[in-house]
């Protein structure tokens, strides 16, 4: 890993951290996108107060940093890293062999404390390997969770796990449900936040013996705002700010959510070209439609967040363009100033 | 239980079962609108070729009836079934104690011969118990499973299990994968059916312990057209006509999809209200969209079918309206043409 200097002046990130700005790694290869919409992604968000590192191959950076425009370009730094992990790699043996990957390098950015946040549209399996490698568990926590924001109508909505682990075991949720809880604290500024876990009825007796039990060890922590069951119904209409479930049920549902809204846009743009009336209906309707898919677009909040790690990890989504990689790069500096991982790891151990 | 005649001869329905017509039981005191909706939507469906029997509480039936328009009324018959099965009440206890409820009646309506099917719109789990006592399991078989057709746009896609169960084993999700087939041949007609299995990826590495051992068993039979494991995104897209999963996730996904669905439509009406500009277009959508939204409505499906109990069992949405209830019924006597229950027993008896 060598560090490219890029920027007006050698070692800008290190002199804007003794600034007081915030670092973050973010793995410029990552992404269908990649290299050229992460950088420009990068260049967007980054300023006086928030430095980037870009890591990956260097030429290909510096090549994609051409067609930045404004000043973000002078406060990013280049940290070349030439391996490729590629979406169809294994992904523990893929870190354990390509240590110069571009996501193995930006956690270890964290981990070695040069860099606040590390941040990829890659292969989410290996940057989970990979945070788990380079920066281990929470001293006490048993399993990470990977945790995303639903940008639901009225408020955002906290959904936790979305695909760190594929089995759970009801201490796991209980883990997760306090995780999500101090997140949902310290990066979208909801005080005492309500917690619901994903059943099949409201009814504490609706449910798998997992659930079950989970709900019981919820039910008992005087820290959790547990609000007690929720259906899938519930899942998007803010019934609770926090939502719980096993990593196997929030993958599949948070696919599912994402298939749905488009499939139902594409099929409202038909229904709107089906006919000359509704035609013109629909084009005088397609801007406010654009406001509103933007309003429901995952891309807007950025990228799900693996808690319970000893650093700041965040997977986006593989298709991101530069407007949700500067908005994951956002919410990144604000976690990592609320001092997310912190606070966490506080929680754990007060536990 | 006793029967009540109605209609312009005595005996009405069981001259039109000599008459070849297929005659078929409904809980007439079952969903959020009942007795009137219901009553409303088998006088809609009933005819000639079509009776129905509908079991609850004598007057307040004929009161709907009432109400009816057209020659339907003349095709259905009452079977007074005083008690009623609450939505709060715990299943099993209350089919126990309550034999004259209205849809064990109907359940036993068809174990005695007299219907080809049992339709309820009331408490699921109350249908699922009072079936499971009045007509039993399929010989050979384990595990019934609740399978319901999503109206995807194009085709219909049939999903198992939505909620009969709330665990599975592997050889459950074979056996719903196996019925879920001849379901969709029987009564959707589609040939040689192909069925996905819900992952969290698509290789048949990634998954959950139940799913890694289910797409084992399931790629072992060659009577099945298994096309491996799909992804969330992938059951609302037509990439396979049969979708299986647990009764959990399933019941969770299916919940999920309808309240994204409502969700996304409510925010684009919100979204063309919200300037005088995008109003008018909205206006000139309103048709389009209100043909688009019955496209997607699962009401016009009509209902989730038990499968694997020996007789055909058909549970419909609380919210049922007479056009769910019409459609469902008409299903029904089709799924009961087709001999479904007796091509499930051959298939599970030639495994």
């Amino acid at each position: 890993m060598t560090i490219v200097k890029h920027g007006p002046a050698s070692n800008a990130a290190s002199k804007q951290k003794e600034a007081g700005a915030v670092v973050l790694a973010l793995d410029a290869m990552g992404g269908d996108f990649a290299p050229e919409e992460v950088v420009l992604g990068a260049a967007a968000a980054a300023g006086p107060s928030l430095a980037v590192l870009l890591v990956g191959r260097k030429t290909e950076i510096e090549k994609a940093l051409a067609g930045a425009k404004g000043a973000g370009r002078d406060f990013v730094e280049i940290i070349d890293a030439p391996d490729i992990i590629g979406f169809d790699e294994e992904p523990v043996k893929a870190v354990r062999q390509k240590a110069n990957s571009s996501l193995v390098a930006a956690c270890r950015l964290v981990a070695e404390g040069r860099a606040a946040a590390a941040v990829s549209a890659g292969n989410t399996g290996a940057m989970l390997a990979a945070a788990l490698l380079q920066l281990g568990r929470i001293r006490g926590l048993k399993r990470p969770g990977l945790c995303t924001v639903l940008p639901t109508p009225g408020k955002p909505t906290v959904f936790i796990d979305v695909g760190a682990s594929s089995e759970a075991r009801p201490l796991h949720l209980l883990e997760f449900a306090n995780m999500a809880s101090i997140f949902a604290a310290d990066v979208l500024g909801i005080a005492n936040p309500s917690v619901g876990l994903v059943s099949i009825g409201e009814e504490s007796v609706k449910g798998n013996e997992l659930v079950l039990e989970a709900h019981r060890l919820m039910a008992s922590q005087p820290q959790l705002n547990f609000y007690g069951n929720i259906e899938g119904r519930d899942i998007i209409r803010n019934v609770v700010d926090v939502v719980v479930t096993d990593g196997f049920t929030g993958n599949v549902c948070l696919k599912l959510m994402e298939s749905t809204s488009s499939l139902i846009i594409e099929e409202v743009k038909k229904a709107a070209a089906a006919s000359l009336t509704a035609k013109i209906g629909g084009a005088l309707l397609k801007r406010r439609l654009g406001d509103f898919r933007k309003s429901i677009d995952a891309k807007e909040i950025g990228g799900a967040y693996l808690l319970g790690v000893r650093g700041l990890v965040i997977v986006c989504h593989g298709n991101s363009d530069r407007r949700a990689i500067a908005s994951a790069l956002g919410y990144a500096a604000r976690a990592a100033q609320q001092d997310l991982v912190g606070n966490l790891g506080e929680r754990v151990a007060s536990l």
